[in-house]
């Protein structure tokens, strides 16, 4: 346990230093908490933008969890540069949160992980054995197969100048509950005596358990099916949100007393799974065990369920506009919410896209809006309402992201703007009975259309 | 709230009077539940046997739980016959709680609760109001589907003669902890205040929360779904327990360290998943989804995933096997445990019979050992030991149920008695170093053959 005991010396005489690569919604939030935990912290990041803002103080993410804790200019221990070379010469230990998203074909694009890799390999000192952890989301396999090829092209010497682990994020936007200080953390590494070195390092970042669980490829697993069980969870509700309305029972009534059972997992039905995590991991894990031969039907056909709701739904309003007299072409909806998720102004991956995509593809008029985002964020192809106050004439509106703005908005008033005053609830959070009163023609996911 | 009133009296004077038809493994402890709770029970089997012995005070079921607190022959308040027609005319409310089987094309056989709700609504006495409430469990519509027409023929008037409503059971044989004295219950009823009148009742046998949730085919699909949801969650580690070991990857290791996080659901991978519930509901939900046409296709690919499983476990053992020198033809297995379930005695659905047809198909000679079954309940093909010391011989030995006699074996003596030492633990349960230092060659359902 050399190097778990030289860690534990330079970490109690806050000797060690930590470098970030990728100050996004990970990379930030884990150099303050390492900064906030007594570290010498280094952070960088390829966008000038980024390190510009960081540099003054500013929350470049989209999470207002970061808002009030970006460390001010001049800050001791706190080094915010666009230079890996200048950086990673300083650091123990290399943090790598880079994105790991899909390509327009639903394969993994590794290529900030190659490179992010790549920049930091070659910026390591020979003989001082940096410890390089990958924390982003990638299927089994992948950290030694993308990094080990440039550690020996470049002549490194694993153990002696450098050491590679796996690390996943946990990161869950808008909990802050469960933030970088507070969420238990699993590390993968060939050699058992770095693992401690890092459950040790970890161990002060984190107020929960820190766990050495074995090889990189079983910390790499972990990661991915925590979130293809999420992917399923949430697919089975989906699925019964198609079958239950066709049986004139709500979906919503069936979960709730299926709740009150011990064991049984409360899931809600949606318009569609968005975020950076669980519509995207599932693909890891097919292509990987496509790439073993093995099947993985269950998985796939979980994906196929969660990416059709958008145009699930989409033709379910189409129905409404059409039970509503509108004339075909002449339809115009008022999407509520745009971001993936309540309280966080994130568009990427989020089903509000292909569900606008399968509404303008019927030759339907489509608006957002979204107090949590700027205009520019959506696609160029949605009108952007900047000020509720000022929509009107619509014929529909739908709950897309259950942003408390949109929950607690005038529906009163916004029913007198209506041309037609239909309302769809993509979140099951509305109260459907109460807009009934205020004369809506409420609708929901998972419900009955007759209800 | 008439009835509701009319039962709160009854309850509270001891005057109010249950009928159970079908005295089997939810059946027997609903029944005792009910006489404990001080009602007056009539308890109906159409078995001469399980009258017989319930009448003795013996346990008819394979339940240990229920084995002590069959009532005494002559205990007050407790009637045990065979005959539907005696019972049912002093009843206030009438439980069936008969089986719901598949057929062998995998659709929902419904011939018992047709027959029993038959045999019921035959002896009730017109203008009793008398209460039938289905227990089994069916897919969203079967109740009224099945017993409305018999309801109609035979010229009886809802709300004056007879109500119906739907309570399922949420029986887990083997869980002391979630007994019916102990488990949360939901019930369905087009009726409200016939629905409120049953959490009345049902609040006396359960401690738990007894909640009215509208409908009868809400409660129908409630049951259903929680199974489908336990059947989809073990599918995945199924699943996960092929694709891992492909990659030489533990799935256990891997789920361990999954479980760290928050929101992670612990499920663990096995030869196949038995029962009268898991693999038999989910076929009643694609069913009535075809009905209704829409699509289950992740329901249906779940299905097929855990269905595969003693037919995948058999192509492994068949390659140990092999690999081990045995010449085809003459492998000898020997099974460890036949039930489906830990310290029950119940051989219905187990993934047992498959797993040993599987391998017989292959030409293996195939075992079983099972403490908590007799002889007769094994199949025909299957060579049954009764002494495990005497069994030898054996070239593999396959840990099937979970029974603590089968974890606790002298694993040390059976060793000297195989002919060769191979040892595959099918649930995950064994400690596969410790019996590598007895001199098995261990192996495990999600381990790479590797290790």
């Amino acid at each position: 346990m050399a190097l778990a005991a030289t860690f534990a010396s330079k970490i109690s005489d806050g000797s060690l230093s930590v470098g970030i690569i990728g100050l996004g919604y990970v990379g930030l939030p884990t150099a303050i908490g390492f900064h906030d935990a007594g570290f010498n912290v280094w952070g960088v990041d390829v966008s000038q933008r980024t390190v510009d803002m960081v540099k003054a103080g500013q929350n470049p993410t989209g999470d207002p969890d970061v808002d009030d804790i970006v460390p001010a200019p001049g800050t001791e221990n706190w080094h915010i540069t666009t230079s890996t070379a200048e950086a990673v010469p300083h650091c123990d230990v290399v943090l790598v949160t880079v994105p790991t998203p899909i390509t327009h074909d639903l394969k993994p694009d590794l290529s900030y992980v190659e490179a992010a890799g790549r920049a930091v390999f070659e910026a390591i000192p020979k003989g001082s054995n940096t410890i390089v952890v990958l924390e982003s989301t990638v299927y089994p396999g992948v950290t030694a197969q993308t990094w080990m090829p440039i550690v020996e092209e470049l002549g490194l010497v694993i153990g002696e100048d450098v050491n590679i682990a796996y690390c996943p994020e946990r990161f869950n936007p808008g909990d802050a509950a469960h933030g970088v200080r507070s969420v238990a953390r699993v590390i993968g590494c060939a050699d058992e005596d770095v693992g401690h070195a890092l459950v040790e390092l970890y161990s002060k970042l984190t107020s929960e358990d820190v766990r050495y669980v074995g090889k990189l490829e079983v910390a790499e697993a972990a990661k991915v099916i925590e979130n293809v069980q999420r992917d399923i969870n949430i697919a089975l509700v989906n699925e019964l949100a198609r079958i239950f309305p066709a049986m004139d029972v709500d979906v919503e009534d069936v979960l709730s007393a299926a709740a009150t059972k011990w064991n049984f997992h409360r899931y809600t039905p949606g318009v569609g799974v968005g975020g950076h995590c669980i519509p995207v991991d599932p693909y890891y894990m097919i292509q990987r065990a496509a790439d073993v031969g093995v099947p993985a039907g269950l998985i796939t056909a979980a994906r196929a369920v969660n990416r059709s709701m958008p145009n699930h739904v989409a033709g379910v309003l189409h129905d409404l506009l059409y039970q509503a007299g509108v004339p075909a072409g002449e339809g115009r909806v008022l999407l509520l919410g745009w971001s993936y998720k309540p309280e966080v102004g994130d568009p990427r991956e989020t089903p509000a896209e292909p569900l606008a995509e399968a509404l303008q593809a019927k030759n339907v008029h489509v608006a957002a809006w979204d107090p949590h985002l700027e205009g520019a964020e959506l696609p160029d192809s949605v009108e952007v309402i900047a000020d509720l106050e000022a929509a009107e004439g619509f014929d529909l509106a739908v709950l897309v992201t259950a942003h408390q703005a949109c929950l607690s908005l005038d529906w009163g008033a916004l029913q007198g703007r209506m041309r037609r005053s239909i309302v769809y609830d993509g979140r099951r959070v509305l109260d459907l009975e109460a807009l009934g009163a205020l004369g809506w023609q409420a609708h929901a996911v998972g419900r009955p259309a007759s209800e």
